[in-house]
């Protein structure tokens, strides 16, 4: 079964492990959000994607779910001392990313290219895709002015109330031939327990990408990212309140009502099932929370199970 | 007394941290090689540069004489991982080093600016100039074709013949004011214990800096690299072999005649005096070798004293 997972970087990061290990080899292609993408000291760093990579690539941080296990920080440590802004935390091996796909860009490869090849020497099986190779920023509006997503996630700690987000380039970005080749391909979409405002919309912003998904013949299933009214980690949950939608797996739901056939509850959520049938979709109740290696392959297993029955 | 020191990556930052160690805040300037710089990753690394900030910033690997002591390679096992050549060693802290001038240079900033706020920001209180902010660079003529600097001198490890020396770059290139400055106020010019032919000669091609050498009216006093007919470190007595030039002590004040006042030969060469002598140059006789900081604050007083007396 050929299996596209929309994903940010830590949940979804999650479930591509899942799928990674219960899919033979080549036939996962995870598209993983570049709105979050920033510029440091000249460097361009996609933290989503090096999530991603890292997790499939069995290198992450298991504790943190981002950057590389047992990372140092000489280099962030120098760039501090000469007077760089070091509030984007970024180890030394993770470095080595940086310099590299920064390299590769201004040597005229894509975002597409560059990824393809480090996932490839990293030896992951799987296909790591940016939606876009053009840039597309999500920007967050605040009380203290609109900002560039990072400076709002990790320098302000997400700590100011969400009044808005807006993707910048979003109207000019073309989907890559990649993404739309898979997604026409796949026999199950599966919308990652990702945060939908900040980790899924910026990829379905991308023109074309929402109605590939819409239009794709495969099974279409979503994971909530929200279990018992909580996210399980990141600021799911007060951004969807910021917003004005319900902190709940059904108002979750809700977002993506027309776009997907069943969506997964957790266990925890089972109550919310009638309301997630009430939005057209079919509603699923699993076990989501991925604790464990066999939690992310147990949870892939009951979406490949789902999209065959 | 004001000291401006010519200095390539090893010696001559050893005696630059002599000077340092003797003379008041602010009263050395060394004007630093900046032909054996390269870009690596899309980085623009200056090796002699750096082993000087390094060397007087206390932070230098005092057994390889370059880098940050107990650096670690993190990021560049990383980039060797993506397909990157790593045949020139680069640390994690030194890494910093780069991302932080690459990123000024782009930024707008001039190679000078950039080596001012560095040296400022790793606290040293000397002014370490490259001699010039334009694109300079050594290419060693071998057999093998005309390579860059680095290449012959890291990859291949200076096991080619040299056949010839160019400077690219070196007819367009200006002298910095910084540079132009520091020699018209110096008392004391010393051109250190580097290689002659890669370490000062293209800080001397820079269009009017030997011009500027020649008609400082400070006391002017070579060091030499060789002793004993052997250079200290690097490949200085092959290269001058191969060049058809003699391999000492003499050989090196050869290249120099016209241009200094003073030549120090080490103990071990005092026999040479008299030939130094017949160039028009006072032949003075020194411990050259600098193996602990006294040596190199004992070498530096030497010069001071025989530029007063």
């Amino acid at each position: 079964m050929r299996v596209v997972l929309l994903s940010g970087g830590t949940g979804g990061a999650k479930l591509a492990h899942g799928f990674q290990q219960v899919l033979p080899a080549g036939a996962l292609d995870v598209i993983v959000n570049v709105g979050d993408d920033l510029e440091l000291f000249g460097l361009h760093v996609s933290p989503d994607l090096d999530s991603v990579l890292y997790t499939l690539a069995g290198l992450v941080d298991p504790v943190r779910g981002w950057g590389v296990a047992g990372d140092t920080d000489r280099a962030l440590t120098m760039l501090e001392r000469y007077g760089e802004e070091t509030w984007f935390w970024i180890g030394d091996a993770d470095l080595g990313t940086l310099v590299r796909r920064t390299a590769q860009l201004h040597r005229g490869a894509s975002l597409t290219q560059v990824t393809a090849d480090m996932a490839a020497a990293l030896g992951i099986p799987s296909h790591i895709l940016p939606p876009t190779d053009d840039r597309l920023r999500t920007r967050v509006l605040t009380d203290d002015g609109d900002l560039e997503f990072q400076r709002y996630f990790v320098e302000r700690g997400q700590r100011d109330e969400v009044r808005g987000i807006s993707f910048e380039g979003a109207a000019e970005a073309r989907p890559t031939a990649a993404v739309l080749e898979a997604l026409r391909n796949a026999e199950l979409v599966v919308i990652g327990p990702s945060n939908p405002i900040v980790s899924i919309e910026p990829t379905l912003a991308t023109p074309g990408l929402r109605e590939a998904v819409a239009t794709a013949s495969g099974r279409k299933i979503g994971v909530s990212p929200i279990v018992a009214g909580r996210a399980l980690k990141g600021p799911t949950d007060r951004m969807l309140a910021s917003l004005g939608h319900e902190v709940s797996a059904l108002g979750v739901a809700r977002l993506y009502s027309g776009l997907l056939d069943q969506y997964v509850l957790d266990e925890a959520d089972a109550d919310l099932a009638p309301g997630v049938a009430g939005l057209g979709m079919q509603p699923l109740v699993a076990q989501t929370v991925m604790k464990t290696d066999a939690d992310r392959a147990a949870l892939a297993r009951f979406l490949i199970d789902a999209a065959s029955g």
